[in-house]
């Protein structure tokens, strides 16, 4: 049986702009999506849901699940104590799975009550919590790649692997979790370059390869971590060239790479030439004081970029707070530091937490024949006022003030999960 | 008989650090504060609160009441297109009171679950639905004062006054509205000079005085506007010298100006000499582009700051999101644009959220002696995670995540108000 949604249809297919059908149908066989169109004959169950917005789920490309305990603490401090104060010491607990399940629970049910139907997720450490997080998901039926951190070096007592250890877990995790699931898959994850020994990163380098993995990472996000890189590897131009030497950018959207706050024109080139995908996380950028992005710079010179929520260095999960922050630190650039290149647009920022986000998945984040029947059905008449509105002014009503409250339904592969 | 609200109590006197009473019992007889303190004896008739952060009421000084219905919409234009095409024609609807009842009732809901018990507000240009306003405002029990908004050029036709109606008008208006109401009061409301003649600026000037009336308007928001400006005014040196040359910057914390993004040495030592207090409006700043303001820079100088929502430039009425802005704005400052002065600090950014804007009414947004026993019962136990966490992490964390559904109560002088 072919099933239809009934509602006010909203998708962006480019960042240029929005396919609107009001009062429409989006159609869907199984997992996957065959259409949007006005009319439908009775070949289609319909699912009525009409003067209801419907949207693509969110793809949030980066975030880590052994931090969801942190969100909202820890704004005032930068980076490299932010880890150290803050973040280390969380993630350490992880590695009593009895401790991970409340949590990791939580972390679960707040991507799904805010419509993140696909995420690029670190997890800690330990195989065990990390194994324990991927069968949650599973169950929840959300899409991921979740990886097991490797830290080998400048890392506390408290938290850091042997360098053979962290190799040989991470075989171990890939071999426990490859094919496992439909929806769930192992990543590749070195935390980034300044917890990863030169060895350790071209061991992990040969495993994604030998596997065809996946790979995230972090990238020129702090001023103070991109001088701690410089220092570390002498051998290196610049903090890109060691993940590319070390076998760590695996080319065509097969490497995520979170920030790029302070990416030069090499860099750009890199990234561009490898097809990695940046994960722009404006809230994390902001909080931690790493700076602003130049996203729209990278997006003309031909770099894929999604967005990110960087839970808990940025505090908001629901993706339409990370659009809007992503519009703010867009718009001061152009007015405080270069107005060459321009603000980015709400169809734009629509589209990179998406489509955009989505490519890093294959066919997802779109309502394009053959793409993935992931879904989300929003009920906004509590953000309504006396005004007929657009169903483009509604979805950016939604984004700017909705929250998981507006969530009615959430559907991935076409199945109901909320 | 006195009053105790038994709780985890939190409040910052000064910019610098918090006074905490965990567990204690926060003091107050009719509409004053007494104190605080961790024992109290038997004179008190007790408010249990146990477990729940009790905090002062939220101060924000810059608020347009009748752009609530486009809320989150329209920040994809700059300053002078957004009044024009989203803010003028909405605007203009609060002729008609009966349309203005809706939008206005949800307006003072919205201060009240949000916890702003003081604020100042912007109306429209009319006098009957500015006043139906204020009456709405004194029945729910907020702190408030309210401008009937002055325009007599640059303005649409649909939205505009003629000269000797709008000063005739707010005569009636200050006259009708003032002594009326304990907590309500009327304020002289230029809108922005661009529409402002220099008559009608004599004449606001000349009423304020007369009745001693406080003023509000803008300054210093945006490059264009501020280029119009200069070219409307060749008799003066800048903007804030028009404001002063037609008596409009009362002095002694008698003026409120909104934004100051682009303020100069000149402008600041203007601010500081007449006691202007400004408000920080981080989120309508970062919307429509209008920049990132020196807010450090601006109270090293000794301006005085607050904080605003700056509905609906800015799209988030609940103060907490509104200090998270004010936070990151200031970082990227401190980042990109100059380091010589301290990104702002969490406390300093919650005394600008309370006490400092507060200054504005007097003494109001603390817990010290003979303030306004305004102040809010917090229920952050949905926050909560597996940790233990101080009362600054718990405040910070509220302001970070939380929203409305965590704002179990609500007092203003000494009454409960919601």
């Amino acid at each position: 049986m072919k099933n239809a949604v009934k509602g006010d249809i909203i998708y962006a297919s480019s960042p240029d702009k929005f396919e609107i059908f009001e009062d429409g149908y989006l159609l869907f066989e199984n997992d996957k999506i065959i259409g949007v169109t006005n009319e439908i004959n009775d070949d289609y169950e319909v699912i009525d849901c009409s003067k209801k917005l419907i949207i693509p789920g969110f793809v949030d490309i980066h975030i880590h699940a052994p931090q969801i305990n942190n969100i909202g603490l820890g704004a005032d401090k930068e980076l490299m104590d932010w880890l150290e104060i803050y973040t280390f010491p969380e993630e350490a607990k992880y590695k009593d799975v009895e401790f991970a399940k409340k949590p990791y629970q939580k972390f679960v049910n707040k991507l799904l009550n805010n419509g993140t139907t696909s995420s690029v997720v670190f997890g800690s450490i330990y195989n065990e919590s990390t194994e324990y997080l991927m069968d949650l998901m599973d169950k929840t039926g959300l899409r991921a790649y979740v990886g097991k951190v490797n830290m080998d070096r400048n890392s506390p007592d408290f938290y850091i692997e042997k360098t053979q250890d962290s190799a040989k877990n991470t075989v171990k995790f890939v071999e426990d979790t490859i094919g496992k699931y439909k929806n769930i898959k192992p990543i590749i994850t070195p935390r980034f370059v300044p917890s990863c020994t030169s060895e350790l990163m071209t061991e992990l380098g040969e495993i994604a390869k030998k596997y065809d993995l996946k790979i995230q990472s972090h990238l020129s996000e702090n001023r103070r971590e991109i001088k701690f890189v410089n220092e570390l590897h002498p051998e290196c131009n610049c903090y890109v060239d060691v993940y590319d030497k070390y076998g760590l950018l695996r080319d065509n959207l097969n490497t995520v790479m979170a920030h790029c706050v302070w990416t030069d024109e090499h860099e750009m080139q890199m990234l561009k030439s490898k097809q990695v995908m940046v994960a722009h996380s404006p809230y994390s950028n902001g909080n931690i004081s790493s700076g602003i992005s130049p996203v729209s710079k990278l997006i003309k010179n031909g770099v894929d970029v999604g967005l990110a929520s960087d839970v808990s260095g940025g505090h908001e999960i629901f993706m339409g707070k990370v659009i809007v922050m992503a519009s703010i630190l867009s718009n001061m650039r152009w007015v405080h530091i270069d107005d060459t290149y321009p603000q980015l647009k709400f169809e734009q920022l629509f589209y990179m937490a998406t489509k955009g986000g989505g490519k890093f998945f294959g066919d997802v984040g779109s309502f394009e024949k053959g793409y993935k029947a992931d879904f989300l059905v929003i009920d906004d008449d509590s953000l309504s006022d006396s005004n007929d509105r657009t169903v483009r002014e509604r979805l950016q009503r939604f984004l700017y003030i909705g929250d998981d409250r507006n969530i009615q339904s959430v559907y991935v592969d076409g199945k109901k999960i909320k």
